[in-house]
């Protein structure tokens, strides 16, 4: 076997035990009783342990530096250098101390759970505190030089700098202030008819199967947080509330995350060529199914009647729309509407900049959140639970992960503009027909896999880098009344 | 930290890694779209071997020569010595081999699925070949001097003997010979009411709640072929069909190991201490609480008022036991009475034997089987799926399973003699109460994990061998008329 091929057989190992990793966290979230918490906390270290050590193994190590990409193919040259570059990044990471990050994260997501169940950040601090103090030393370790924010930031997008995306946000939140400002604060709303969960379960798996989620590759369970994992292809769950708008919402977006994943070159599984790009692209791949397809009227004007009878309702189109997109400035980011979306991404962003930089202590950290949230939004939560409580990612050690969602919402605008521009989708969303959309973004993001940079991948599509216009007059477009 | 603390701590990574692939076995069996299957074999292949490696490590082998037995602690010389019994077995086992036997098994146990399905034998003929020569081979490699079956055998009983194992079997049968030659061929006593499979579900989970089964170590989940799975503890599946009797017997069973496993001792977790002993000893738990407590006038004369509530029956307590204890020569064993059933087993090993031993070619094990169940049962399969092609096992390279099953079933018949003269059972099962029957098990069984053998296991706690006599006395009486 060739020196390239022999690396390639590497790296589908650590993705196989990757992918394993992602079922295990499938199986945590989904099903498993809580007395398996502690032994699933020891697999997922071993896990993570057996991961890093093969990529810091002395054949890997050695592949990295005697493979000659230049007597490579193209496709062959991209592996090569993505795996590299994971190679680089984590050269200098202790296997101890991704074995330490790995145990203070089980830790601090069961005290997270624990705290906002009580609603007292108190219960949250300590561990958080461990974690932070952990993933600093973690981004030390890749880049001493560097911020330690920035460095965390580029585990999630390794192409877009944290500037940039940093930018990007502060302009666009900028241009949709005023809007922001004169959204309501206490609108109350929402659709109150009491439906089954077997009832909203029928009807998002139709409209998954109408999309194009292919249920030989994936599934749809139910969580308490909706989340996409990929043991090998894209799985999703959704949640089931009394207000039965977030099923369907929920269900969109995960299931955009998954028709990514479901496209991917199956011939280069488990290689970089085979795998999804940055957070901000996978982002972008939810919010189009999310918002520009299922927030849009030319989507229900086609669905509803099915919705209708399903769940019996006594409302018209209008009515449905005017619920589907009322917009509020209010607590939990993932209830938000599109508009003030980009205020629950900043409130989240200076505070963790702030908490790795070392200008924020953790203790402070509830008062700053409530503060931020008068300034952005001009409202106060009442408390921690629908404060600084409310999200995961910090107790998984996502730092950095939030921007990317604005980010993400901000190609998913300029993405869905030229598709729509080359497809047009109007005509096609009003007979229930979405192949078109999704046949365009098979081939012009899915099937790439990492072969080309965000970037890259925005200007090839769209023949401009990275802009928020597009969003922005999505915005404004759908909100101005 | 000392050697034999070192030596734990490796095996604890053994364990964890074989736990987790018990999630992936879980998760394919319950969940799994089809089309992650290639990745699944690939991914158990790699955790297959990982473990080996661990095992054969020097780190490892190193330690299990350097601890000294007589330095250590009881509870810890009995971890020792299962430990190195562990790695002698595989000592000389190529990892190639064992990477070999899993994907075999991956491939078999679609094309078996896929024959079944099409009634087909020859569809499944070439892979079942390639597992029997990869068997053999292991064998050999475990033992050359061994007969192959006898050396397979005991990946399932590392204490009794085939020999052993087969002359209980065989006595069994002959006690039982003329009874079950007596009984009917083509009885048809079913239920016939079509029972939801909500309201299924509901009622079974009420009954694992009744006999102990924690649900906060466990879970209930379905499948077409029931199973008990050991992530961390026991969690089960059962199965759901028209006639609603399998559900509640495949229940019992599945509970049954899972409470074994629930009930092993934690502070030895993940190592020999804490698991389960052979398969005899696992199916006499299942045993118990299927067969003893599930199938008894005693259990249902309390459970019967529930039943009959929940699935609005119209049918007294004794024409519900008729047809629960219905005993009949048929085809298939999972659906066999207590009676007929070791007429099935000694089919299955006496094909299996000659596979291995070379007595009979593949090809022709289906007119075997057929002329087999003929001699034992007076019947003749219509079809393979109803003859050979009906059981999972040998699509895994489970060769020697068969036998645990019967002796599993004699094992269960004496524990429960004695239990009963201890505790009286009637009277406490007349009541709804279980508690005093799984306190015993737990005292007497499973608190011990694989500190006695077998044969210990048994004379310990009831005073005598492991002998039939119990359970060729509790047969004629449940059938005798």
């Amino acid at each position: 076997m060739d020196k390239y091929a022999l690396l390639i057989k590497k790296i589908k190992k650590i993705n196989l035990l990757k992918n394993v990793s992602e079922l295990l966290e499938w199986d945590t979230d989904t099903l498993m009783p809580i007395s398996e918490q502690k032994a699933r906390a020891e697999q997922q270290e071993l896990l993570a342990k057996l991961a890093h050590q093969e990529l810091l193994s002395k054949d890997v190590t050695r592949l990295i530096k005697e493979v000659n990409p230049f007597s490579l193919s193209g496709d062959e040259r991209c592996n090569y250098y993505e795996t590299k570059k994971v190679w680089e990044r984590n050269k200098n990471v202790p296997e101890e101390l991704v074995s330490k990050i790995r145990i203070a994260v089980s830790l601090a997501n069961a005290s997270w759970k624990k705290a906002k169940q009580e609603k007292n950040f108190k219960l949250f601090e300590k561990d958080l505190e461990k974690i932070i103090k952990l993933k600093k030393e973690y981004a030390s370790k890749i880049n001493p030089k560097k911020c330690a924010y920035h460095v965390l930031f580029e585990d999630y997008e390794d192409d877009l700098s944290y500037d940039e995306a940093k930018k990007l946000i502060k302009d666009t939140y900028q241009e949709l202030k005023e809007l922001i400002e004169k959204a309501p604060r206490n609108e109350k709303r929402v659709f109150k008819e009491k439906i089954s969960e077997e009832t909203q379960k029928r009807f998002v798996e139709k409209l998954l199967k109408d999309i194009g989620f292919d249920f030989d590759k994936g599934l749809l369970a139910k969580s308490v947080h909706p989340f996409c994992a990929v043991p090998s292809f894209g799985r999703i769950t959704t949640r089931f509330t009394e207000g039965w708008l977030p099923a369907l919402l929920s269900t969109m977006h995960e299931g955009g995350h998954a028709l990514y994943e479901q496209g991917l070159p199956l011939k280069h599984y488990a290689t970089p060529l085979g795998q999804s790009k940055d957070m901000s692209v996978h982002e972008s791949q939810s919010r189009i199914w999310e918002n520009h397809v299922g927030r849009s009227k030319d989507f229900w004007s086609y669905q509803f009647k099915f919705l209708k009878k399903e769940y019996a309702l006594n409302m018209s189109l209008d009515e449905f729309m005017k619920v589907l997109n009322t917009c509020k400035r209010d607590f939990i980011r993932v209830n938000a509407d599109e508009l003030t979306y980009v205020a629950h991404i900043l409130v989240r962003m200076e505070i963790e900049e702030a908490l790795i930089i070392g200008n924020l202590k953790v203790k402070d950290a509830p008062a700053k959140w409530n503060e931020l949230y008068e300034k952005y939004l001009g409202i106060k939560p009442r408390n921690d639970a629908e404060g600084i409580l409310q999200d995961v990612h910090w107790s998984f050690g996502g730092f950095g992960y939030f921007p990317t969602y604005s980010i993400g919402s901000i190609i998913a605008a300029q993405l869905f503009y030229f598709a729509d521009k080359d497809l047009g989708l109007k005509k096609s969303f009003k007979k229930g027909r979405y192949d078109s959309l999704l046949m365009w973004l098979r081939n012009n993001v899915h099937k790439h896999g990492r072969k080309y940079t965000v970037q890259e991948l925005v200007k090839k599509v769209t023949g401009e880098g990275i802009t928020n216009k597009y969003y922005v007059a999505h915005l404004k477009e759908r909100y101005r009344g």
